[in-house]
């Protein structure tokens, strides 16, 4: 008999049964040659007195194998491995190549050049502030996890696997509709919910059904850079306008829609990214006014509306008289964490029957457990209850951050406190090199993970969001530290 | 004191915790405006008096009313409900309107009139066949949920959010990577693999990045779906060339190439979809160099390799001598079902550099934490053992539906047994309307959930997918049954 004893490694400790990690093993050992097609095993009996186990157990993981042709038994008395393995063997090609997937590609296809790769983090800074993200420290681990756990069963996957819920499950769609409602003074219908991966995938949707090669997209400057890059793959062309500390110039808006056939505004009202600043609620109005006369088509993404750190929030413009024009893109990704990609559109029913179509070739399904999980949370009153306590959370460290930055870093970067969202838009002093300041910063142990934002044609300035939302005190502390200590 | 012990509901077999129940139903309380801005609470020993349990229960729920501002304590003795009441409450217009959703939309908009509107199936029926998908019965809904709670920590949730994953987590890649090394005699490395949401998406990605409009793509008649309207929707005009049944028809491949500027191939090598025919040795022979001579760039959509009924399958054209121009295209659907979207594109790290960079734009993220569930089961070896397992159903189950619809309605249906695959390609006797016996089984409670496909310019004859994978024998009798009694 092999030394099964050695070979066997029983852990206690793990979630998986002890007859499952018998048979896990046993099929490694026969994988590996070990055990031999043909080969004797001991009785259940032999080999549960040499593991120290209940006899049953070993029957239990013998019994595993045989349902998976792994062994066979006679009489349930004598186990053999069996000499018809259930390992797929494929057929080989007689010209066996090597791998065709060692050189560059002779196929012709499109490099999309305006697209920069995105870096990597690697996670040995002692701080990295990120440009913008919820603390995942908060996040409810034990309800989700236990909302996983009582929606996972094969009812529900059933049920899930006969409808299509392309557009979202209709729990969810209800529960978010409501929630809509509440929180923004929308006046929707589940029907008017289409559910995305995603406020990322809600824009491309929405753009690709609007857009053809050679239209004009109106967008700020600066703007969320990966909708600008949506719009330009879209074959758009950008028409700018710019963005001031009321948000962004709804005259200049009207000047260009008198000039040019705009065919859609994107426009992030609710701290704008990437420079935080809200639109002032006369220009709110007033393009409101703008939208109705031009019968403008507009996307409002309105990512982060739920964290406003004011009694009296704005309404998005999705809430004012606008006649369906106004499709607006949401994201419960800035609530959850960016583990737990859920967007949405909000729009007529007619454009999200054709939205839905698009969906169904990008995306065929959606993470209907998840969307159950969080319906749930939802309905109990627990996913409102939890916004407040990140809102209490990130006011806090948005004043903290902002009264640290203003007392120690006055010389070195400009900026004004955001009315809500997760970051501060630092401008930096021409004195001092931006890239220069990350690099030396990366020297001490701290990280910006989001883009730096260079002087251009585009900015008159250097800057970079400093996300407060996910560091603590003693993080944000830590960040100014070394910010203050490279520059004096 | 209002009567708390009707008002507050303790369910103690809910997984919520008791104090949180507490504390989430006050709160709803202070939100119907049952308990009043300032109104006096009663002392923690009242209540859990009044309600059966611990004062420290009622203490907890109060301290979490206090952290988010709903209740005020003057030195922990006198409890308020807070004048400052965290409620969001939002501006409103000053004309707000009803609903700008209700109308129809006035932008102007793709319709994508040539994607029908997928039907919602109702689950009134005694039995529903659908056109190819897993069981969910047999999903290892213990492990997969026990590795979800194992895997959702905070740490976890820090360090993915840290990395981007776009194009998967390195552990899901680098087992995926060996798996598809292990079963499919690819020789690949995780830097030839880019995570996708589904096949779906996969074929999106790979086919908007090599299609522009007005390029011609050679496509089987019939052929997948959903992937022609992907192509129709990226401006491609289609060319066809017949599948028989050794599969796609080479030699009129051939043909065309010669006569047509060809931009990609699209092919089903494995168990066709819709027609379920695997593709002839002789033929992938040929195809590969055609491949070669052409240098034809072709899409490989492999979505149920893993599911083949004979010892010795085929492997993929992508494990052949191609020079990167085979993109293999495969999905994890077919093996966890519809709930589960994992998909893949195999390809050069140049295309997939590019590739990367459109998904970015569609779908910032993946979803790390499911990732990281099925790379753990890959590296146990437990997912190979179920797809074995599944294997072992789904061939008996070919086997003993294609032999009773054979026995019994020889007078109804033609179809060859396939070598793999979910499905058997019923087509139907002219003599009976295909579109009559579906209304006809609806009435006896037996639902076909797929595409019925209708005799027309690409199909000589009507035909339906009939789904043998997740029925079980009295279900498959229960169908073969209906449809007997129906056409005799």
């Amino acid at each position: 008999m092999l030394p099964f004893k050695t070979l066997l490694k029983i852990d206690r400790r793990s979630t998986e049964a002890v007859f499952k990690q018998i048979a896990s093993q046993l099929v490694l050992l026969i994988q590996k040659g070990i055990l031999l097609p043909g080969g004797q095993l001991p009785s259940a009996r032999i080999l549960a007195a040499e593991l120290g186990l209940h006899r049953k157990t070993i029957m239990a993981a013998y019994n595993d194998l045989i349902t998976e042709d792994w062994i066979i038994s006679k009489e349930r008395k004598e186990y053999r491995v069996s000499t018809l393995l259930p390992i797929i063997k494929p057929r080989t090609y007689a010209d066996k190549a090597r791998s065709s997937y060692k050189a560059k590609s002779i196929i012709s296809f499109d490099k999309l050049e305006h697209v920069p790769s995105l870096k990597t983090i690697s996670s040995d800074f002692k701080v990295i502030v990120n440009d913008g993200f919820p603390d995942v420290n908060i996040f409810p681990i034990e309800r989700v996890s236990s909302e996983y756990r009582r929606l996972l069963t094969h009812q529900h996957l059933k049920n899930a696997s006969s409808n299509l819920n392309i557009d979202g499950c209709s729990v969810f769609k209800e529960a978010l509709s409501l929630f809509l409602n509440d929180t923004r003074g929308l006046n929707i219908e589940p029907e008017n919910v289409m559910v995305t991966r995603g406020a990322q995938m809600a824009i491309y949707i929405a753009a690709a059904m609007i857009i053809k090669p050679g239209d004009k997209v109106l967008v700020t400057t600066p703007s969320y850079f990966f909708a600008d890059a949506i719009f330009r793959q879209l074959g758009a062309e950008l028409i700018t306008i710019p963005v001031d500390d009321e948000g962004a110039d709804v005259d200049a808006l009207e000047d260009v829609l008198i000039k040019n056939q705009i065919k859609l505004l994107y426009i992030i009202p609710h701290h704008h990214h990437p420079t935080t600043v809200t639109l002032s609620s006369p220009r709110r109005a007033k393009l409101l006014e703008i939208i109705a006369t031009h019968q403008l088509a507009v996307i409002e993404d309105d990512y982060d509306y739920d964290f406003q750190y004011q009694y009296s929030p704005y309404l998005p413009l999705a809430s004012g008289a606008h006649k369906g024009n106004v499709i607006y893109i949401g994201s419960l990704t800035k609530v959850l964490g960016p583990n737990f990609r859920l967007g949405y559109i909000i729009s007529t029913p007619d454009f999200l029957s054709s939205a839905i179509k698009l969906k169904t070739l990008i995306d065929l399904r959606g993470d209907v457990l998840m969307e159950e999980i969080i319906a749930s949370l939802m309905e109990s009153g627990e996913f409102s209850r939890f916004i407040m306590k990140a809102n209490k959370l990130y006011r806090h460290r948005c004043d903290y951050a902002a009264n640290l930055i203003a007392n120690e870093l006055g010389h070195l970067v400009d900026f004004k406190k955001p009315q809500g969202g997760m970051a501060l838009w630092l401008k930096f002093n021409e004195k001092y090199q931006l890239a220069n300041i990350i690099n030396r910063s990366a020297a001490w142990g701290l990280q910006f993970s989001g883009r730096a934002y260079f002087k251009g044609k585009d900015l008159p300035y250097d800057a970079v969001r400093f996300g407060f939302a996910a560091v603590n005190e003693q993080e944000i502390d830590f960040a100014v530290d070394v910010l203050r200590k490279i520059t004096s």
